[in-house]
C-alpha cells in the first residue's frame, strides 16, 4: 500500500480545504495516508501526522473553512532543506508526496522531485494549483480565485453605491485588492458595473505602470462627470516613476501594501477632494459566504484528480483546468509538466482582458453569483405590517 | 393632501433605501411627495424633487441597494439655516418633513421642530432611525445594526481561520470596526466564535479605556497559548493614558480610524511577533450579500409605520422598536419623542452584555445568519468526477 503525504502551502484561499477533503476521500481507501504541517516548514522539520480516522474525519469538517487546515506558511527552502526534506521523506518510506499550493509551492515542490531523482529515491510528486492571485501558469484559472474575484465584484460594487450617496461628504474612495504582479484580481472588481456612472471608475493593474498625471485627470474627470470617483488599485501596482509600495518583510518575502494609501494622498495634495482609501485585505482569500459554487467544486473535484493520479501512477505533473468551449462552461482536469509551472514564473491578465474588459468579465462569468442587490422584494412585510401597526 | 418631504441623511446602511421603500409605498396612494436630496444640505439648499411616478418607480428598485439613494450627508446646520429650512418648508407648503437618520439626523429634525413651533407653522415632523453603531437610544435597536453586525462577526471568523492556518508567518491580526463611541459593532465579532481557541481573542470597546500594559500581555498570553492571537477593535477605541486617533476632519466631523495601526506598531515594537491590522472598513455598512433578512425587514416596517403615523398625525416622534419578550423574537413599532431621543446622546453597549458576552449574543441571534462555513457538503461532485477524471 502506497504511503501518500500532502501539505498546503502559500497563502490560503476560501476553498483550499475543499481541495483537501476531496483528494483524502479519493485516497483514503486506497493507500495510507500522512499530513504535514505548516507547509515546507512542517517538512523540513519533519512535523507529519498520520492520518488516522479522527483527523480525517476532523478534516472532512474543515471542507467549508477557510484557511489551510493542516497549517500553511511561506518557507523558502534551503539546498540543504530540500535535500534533507528528501531524506526524510525516504526514512518515513513516503511514497508519494503532494502538496497544495501556489506558484512558489510548485517550484518547491519541483526541487524536491529533482533532488530525489539525485538521490535515486523513487518518489511520485503531484502538485494540486490554489490561489486567489489566478497567477499560475499552464491551467485556465486555479480554485481559489473565482471566489475571491466573487468577493472582490462585490464589495466594489456596494462600495461605489455607498460612496455615490456621500458624495456631497466625500467623492473619491481607493480600493486596493490583492495581486502582486498579475492584475486578474483588481480586473474583476468591475464585473457588475451597470452603466459609466457607477463604480470603478478608474482600474490600476500592475500589468501596466501607472501615470500620476494621467491618474489624477481620469479622478478629476469622473468626479466632474458624476460627483464622485471610485478606483480600484492592484496592491502590486507601481508609479510609472517608482517602485512598489513595499510594507514589511516576512521570512524574506515582501509584503506589498500601501499602494491605496500613497495615492489618496496624492490626490488629497492635488485635488480639492476628500477621498479616502480601503483596503479589501484577507477577507478576499477567506470570506466564506461568497464563496464561488463553481470555485469550490472545482477545488474539491482538482483534489479528487490529484488523488486519482495517484492511482495511476502519473508523477511531475500539477493538476490543471483546461476550458473546453467558450459557449457553455465546461472543464476538463488534465496533467501538465511540473517543471514547465515551475519555470513560467507569473501569469499576467494578457492584453486581450485588459483592452477589452467585456472579453474578460465573458471568461469570468462562471465563477461570479450575484447576490444582494438584487434579492427578491421582501415577501412577509404585509403580515408583519398587520401584527404591529396597530399597537402604538 | 398633505404634501410630505422625505430625506436621508448621516452614513448610509444596507438597508436605509428598503425604509425609504416601505414608506413610499405607504403614502403614494395617500398623500403628495417630495424628495430632499444629499440630506440637510439639500433641505438648506432647497434642493427637493417632485415625487413623479417615474421617480418612485426608480426609488423602488433601489430597495435592495446599499447607500441612500436620495443622497445623503453629514450637514451640520446653523441656527439661521434651521430657520431658512423651515421658512423653505412652508413656501413649499410642506406639511410632513420625515428624516431617516441617525442622532445626529434625530438631533436636527428636532432642532426644525422647535423652529417651526416658534414661527408658528405646523408642520408634522417623524423621524425613523438608521444606524450601523446602534448608538440610538430610546429603541431596543436600529435598522442597519443588525446586518453590519452580521458582516462583522462573517468577517472576524472567517479572518480568524485565515490567521490561525499561517500561524507559522504571522501571529497577531487587528481588526477594526466600526463604533465611534459605542461597542455593539466590535462586540458582536465574537457571536460564531465556538471555544477558547478560536478568535477574537480580545475584543476592545469604547466603552473600557485600553491598558496598553494588560494588552500586550493578553496578546502574548493568546499567542503562547494558541499560537496566535486576533484582536477586534472598535475604531473609537483609546488608551488609557491618551485620545481618540483622529485620521482627518470633513465638514467638522472628526473621522477615526487609526486605532488598529497604532496597536499594530506597539505590539511590532513590543513583542517578538508579527502582527497585521485589518479595517473593515466601509463593507460593513453597505456589504448587501450578507443583509440580515429580520434587519432588512425591520428596516422597511419602519418605513411602512412611519407612513402610517404621517396619516394618524402623531408628530415630534421617532420610530423606536421594542422587543416584546426574551424567548421568541417579536418586534413593537412604538413612537418616542423625538426631543427625548436629540438629548440622550449616544447610546452605549451596557454593562451587562459587557460583562456577560452570551447574555449580549442572545441578544443578537435574530439578526444573525451563519453562512459560508457551515454550508452544505457538495452534492453535484460525484457527477463532475464521472465526466472529466478520464479525460487525461
Amino acid at each position: 500500500m502506497k504511503k501518500v503525504a500532502i501539505g498546503q502551502a502559500g497563502g490560503p484561499t476560501s476553498v483550499i480545504n475543499a481541495t483537501l477533503v476531496g483528494l483524502v476521500k479519493e485516497l483514503m481507501h486506497d493507500v495510507q495516508l500522512s499530513f504535514i504541517c505548516n507547509g515546507y516548514d512542517g517538512l523540513v522539520h519533519e512535523n507529519m501526522r498520520k492520518g488516522n480516522n479522527p483527523f480525517l474525519n476532523w478534516i472532512f469538517q474543515q471542507e467549508n473553512k477557510p484557511g489551510a487546515c493542516l497549517g500553511s506558511g511561506r518557507y523558502p527552502m534551503s539546498h540543504e532543506e530540500v535535500v534533507h526534506a528528501v531524506e526524510f521523506l525516504k526514512n518515513e518510506k513516503v511514497n508519494t508526496l503532494i502538496f497544495i499550493g501556489g506558484n512558489g509551492t510548485m517550484e518547491a515542490l519541483h526541487r524536491i522531485d529533482l533532488e530525489a531523482m539525485k538521490q535515486g529515491y523513487e518518489l511520485q510528486v503531484i502538485g494540486i494549483p490554489k490561489t486567489v492571485d489566478n497567477d499560475i501558469n499552464y491551467t485556465d484559472h486555479a480554485p481559489g480565485f473565482g471566489s475571491a474575484a466573487n468577493y472582490v465584484a462585490h464589495a466594489t460594487r456596494n462600495l461605489s453605491y455607498d460612496l455615490q450617496s456621500m458624495k456631497n461628504f466625500e467623492q473619491v474612495r481607493i480600493i486596493e485588492t490583492m495581486g502582486r504582479n498579475a492584475g486578474w484580481l483588481a480586473a474583476a472588481s468591475g464585473y457588475f458595473k451597470k452603466s459609466e456612472e457607477e463604480g470603478p471608475h478608474i482600474i490600476a493593474l500592475p500589468e501596466r505602470r501607472m501615470r500620476k498625471e494621467s491618474l489624477m485627470s481620469a479622478i478629476e474627470s469622473a468626479v466632474s462627470r458624476y460627483g464622485y470617483a471610485v478606483m480600484v488599485v492592484s496592491e502590486g501596482v507601481v508609479w510609472e516613476e517608482g517602485n512598489q509600495i513595499e510594507k514589511d518583510i516576512i521570512h524574506d518575502r515582501i509584503v506589498l501594501g500601501g499602494i491605496s494609501n500613497e495615492i489618496e494622498n496624492s490626490i488629497t495634495e492635488q485635488l480639492h477632494v476628500k477621498v479616502r482609501s480601503e483596503i479589501l485585505g484577507m477577507n478576499q482569500r477567506s470570506f466564506s459566504p461568497l464563496v464561488s459554487p463553481v470555485d469550490k467544486e472545482e477545488a474539491y473535484l482538482a483534489g479528487i484528480t490529484g488523488g486519482y493520479w495517484v492511482k495511476q501512477d502519473l508523477s511531475s505533473v500539477m493538476v490543471s483546468i483546461r476550458r473546453l468551449q467558450e459557449e457553455r462552461y465546461e472543464i476538463q482536469m488534465k496533467p501538465v509538466s511540473l517543471k514547465d509551472v515551475a519555470h513560467s514564473g507569473e501569469r499576467l491578465l494578457p492584453d486581450h482582458f485588459i483592452d477589452n474588459p467585456k472579453r474578460y468579465y465573458d471568461w469570468l462569468r462562471p465563477f461570479m453569483e450575484d447576490s444582494g442587490v438584487n434579492q427578491p422584494i421582501l415577501a412577509s412585510c404585509n403580515k408583519l405590517k398587520q401584527t404591529n401597526l396597530n399597537n402604538h
